[in-house]
């Protein structure tokens, strides 16, 4: 009977609520770009081009809630259950996502200003709070067994490939620090891991016999 | 005949409606923080940290709407069948998760000002109508029977928590009126409570033989 | 092979974008209701009690939007197939709820200035609109079969119902001209009548043998 | 087994989520009209009349985006499955629509100033990438063999509306340039072309023998 309150559910609820977060964040993110006022002297051209920061920033954000939402959505194809636990981890991670136009717009604002640094370095730590939240939905999900019908390699695959996205992402914040060359360089390596997850768990699948 | 026209409906476009309004007030919070201006003298991190107010509020908005969020898909995974007064009286409970960014923003913005207690109390008071709220759709939804497949213990547990939901969340709103310090106690011993209500509804079970 | 192409779908994604719609029109009126700024001499309840038009207005738009959310899902529990001239259709409405929060913040603004009667003959003219919107997208689905499976008598008294929606809602247009208080009172006739779509059918079928 | 990790998967959340972005970018729009100051010696609907220029740009944005949603909505009927490289083309399209409020708001701020032409022309340019985007996710979906099901001569008449589709929206651009009255009655033919998408399907069908 006990059994009968406490027992699991599906995960149709918590995809929709979470669909909802993601869409919502993602388009709240053009909201900071600014409709430029007429000058004179001046194209609209040339004037939005002095918005770049705001645009590259536009740019950053959507494919990091994309590809965030892509993973999300790559994870929940092998997920079928939940339980309260579950949709609480996967709230603190929807609390990142919501934060992420914040940290956007402290990217758009003060690239070009003395917190440029500062503002690289915040956007990495949140960006590095999703990648660990995404590991803890998994592992927690992986753990209790939510994951029933997907064979064990590709689990195991799976849950290597998370852990080494929380790893990935913390070294990312710490290599900010010193180089935002080498930064945008580790970003972009990560956008070509995780946009495509399928791929790389089938690629570690393929190279073990 | 009459019957056909007035007969019962699923639950599949309250909970898509409701999951949107919940998405929507949850990532408007985040609005709310301000991108802090370029000080020459000052760290990025220093200059946030003046925002802590703001940041202590989305907090505290963020997980209320997440748990009411989680409790209303807890009652729809028993309840399984709606009408319009039903639609109507979780209209109401939609209302009061609008309300919340603005009594989010409330907090935020006069935490630290004179008018602190009296923004404590009004977002209590907020609290506390999304309580009654909950307990209302509740209500209504087990004695039109609209949670038939569930046994009777779990239904009579569950309704017994939700009782508790407005019984404690009132007693809040009056607390909140004489101790911040007691207030904060007891809104944290809330979430605790109604983060896992299905470990309460089992907890409860378990103690009867 | 033509038939193929321009055959008719099921109505679930219209309902879900119809849900997003009018889930972000709802959340967003609340948008228009200012935090106050901290005055010495005053408590935050008389500051709040200043801004009573934006909060009679807020409740007037939350409630329009909720009743027209309750008719739609009312009539897609009968339409069960959709064509693209009913997505077409659909978008009317859907423009129409994107403009309620417009004209709500046009009533809070101006209750109280020079402009009320004209504010309230705008959103008069508003809520007609939605009311027609809402007739258009019933006949035309009623008109092209869409809603089978659903008795002949539950069909002809919901066609009453959502033409007498129509023409109610343009008197009060006209009403509106003359007297606010009339105005008032055929407005919230017209909830009464609204929000429970289901019952009004019922009666009709019980009264006629 | 590399197989069951790469397999493709449903398009529902696909869906869900596109529907959420298409609909608050939809809504969005309304935030850029804003409400009139009273003035003692004015009309509120000689005010409002001044605000033409926004009404037209909402209007056009507004179905712009209904329109686009109405051919994903389309092309979904007979895309059955995906796999991260679709969500991917699928994500650009998204951005597109997202930037959508932003050209729109351009168009309205600008009409009337010198920037008039170029803001067009702008609008012009993001509706041709809007097509572009509609284009590929169509054309990857079919090369992929993900609209399984449906006849080979509605899947080529459908490749062939949507190749169109880019072509004809990028010499709007072109003509843009030009003549703003040739943009608008171009603009006005593609969208009676695309609101009924499965009708030009079906004509283009009855054609051939």
């Amino acid at each position: 009977m006990a059994d009968q309150a406490a027992n699991t559910r599906g995960t149709e609820r918590l995809e929709a609520f979470s669909d909802g977060v993601f869409a919502i964040a993602i388009t709240l993110l053009i909201l900071d770009i600014h409709v430029p006022d007429f000058k004179e002297n001046e194209t609209l051209m040339h004037s939005l081009s002095h918005e770049w920061p705001s645009i590259i920033a536009l740019l950053i954000g959507f494919f990091t809630i994309l590809i965030c939402w892509i993973n999300h959505h790559y994870m929940f194809t092998m997920i079928r259950q939940s339980n309260s636990k579950l949709l609480f981890i996967n709230g603190f991670k929807l609390l990142i996502v919501t934060i992420t136009p914040f940290a956007t717009a402290l990217l758009s604002r003060h690239m070009e200003t003395g917190w440029g640094p500062s503002a690289i370095t915040t956007y990495a730590f949140n960006f590095a709070l999703m990648g660990i939240a995404m590991t803890c939905v998994w592992c927690y999900a992986h753990f209790m067994g939510f994951t029933k019908g997907t064979s064990t390699e590709v689990l195991t695959a799976t849950t290597r490939l998370y852990i080494f996205a929380s790893l990935f992402s913390i070294t990312i914040v710490i290599v900010s620090y010193f180089s935002i060359a080498a930064w945008l360089i580790l970003f972009f390596i990560m956008f070509l891991i995780f946009v495509f997850p399928e791929k790389i768990v089938a690629w570690q699948l393929e190279r073990r016999p």
